[in-house]
């Protein structure tokens, strides 16, 4: 760590706040955003689920569908489905690789789709997290280009969170921001930790 | 996308099922997890706020230490704080470049960190987040090695959650589960948006 006197430190932080100010105050702009959530890494579904009790917390009334279930516990799911102005939907019928059936699956993605499409429309959701959408989209039960034209086609002031891993590039060409959540160390493969209640589910 | 028979599919889905049945067999490691998120992009501090949503909702007990005011909102720091089995406490002044100060500074991260070490020791806490602890590390408030230490000695089934971008590099070491939050787009920079509620607060 560099050593500097206090003086030196003040004016550091000064200079940063000054570079904060400016900045904070040219931004200007309010518009509902197409976020993406994706990556290998962990926090995906955790970071949208925070941002689910952020926007409640706000009063905003806010959509949750889960493409995949499991990706949610049951208990975040009660959670979440109990905080004002919530409405969760859980349409996935355990992860892909347990039902080995690609009609089944992709009439499964349908249906939550339909029903993002509906939050997605509906001017009242300030918010709609379309939980493991990736995933559907990586296997092609959906075609990229009816999820984008339906994002497109929202309302301006609504805010559309995507997750899982393996985002297509076309979402993140159209997404507002977007973050890789990238695994730097993980006990699940180096340490053969199992999976915890309050961690991982 | 690869066009694939369903037959292919469902092969390729049980094969996928077989690695994973085998992978989760082979894990039954149970262990308090030093966790740390993170890196330049969004979704460290709201995927910490996910896990405590998370932890909460299995009964567990979760403490809560916000070292820079202002990371989360008040809505979202309210929405914890009433959650059955979460303390939550805010020790921060705002960011630091606002104070200016290091003296106070230093002795505000102290506090907090005061506050930390009590609820590493203490085995009723099933999850302690250190919110933002990272800057406060970075700028040398505290020294990485009295932390370290704490986290070492904590009893074994305690998780701890760090937050914060500019991780030491023996935080990430010693951690057990580290994420990067990666920027892949940033609306704020690109198109000039504002902080806006339910997204950013």
């Amino acid at each position: 760590m560099t050593v500097r006197t206090d003086e030196e430190h003040a004016a550091q932080m000064a200079r940063k706040k000054a570079v904060q100010d400016r900045i904070v105050a040219e931004r200007n702009v309010e518009k509902g955003l197409l976020i993406v959530h994706t990556g290998k890494g962990k926090g995906k579904t955790t970071a949208a689920l925070g941002m689910v009790v952020r926007a409640a917390g706000h009063g905003m009334k806010v959509g949750v569908v889960q493409f995949v279930k499991g990706a949610m516990s049951t208990g975040e799911a009660a959670i979440l489905a109990n905080l004002p102005g919530v409405e969760f939907r859980t349409m996935g019928e355990g992860f892909t690789w347990d039902t080995q059936d690609r009609t089944r699956d992709t009439q499964v993605a349908r249906t939550a789709w339909e029903e993002v499409r509906r939050m997605v429309a509906d001017p009242s959701y300030a918010m709609v997290v379309a939980d493991e959408l990736n995933i559907v989209l990586r296997y092609g039960y959906l075609p990229v280009e009816e999820v984008l034209q339906a994002f497109a086609a929202r309302p301006p002031m609504t805010h559309v969170v995507v997750t899982g891993r393996n985002a297509p590039d076309a979402l993140i060409e159209a997404a507002d921001l977007a973050t890789e959540m990238r695994e730097l160390k993980h006990p699940f493969r180096e340490q053969g930790v199992k999976a915890q209640a309050g961690v991982e589910f």
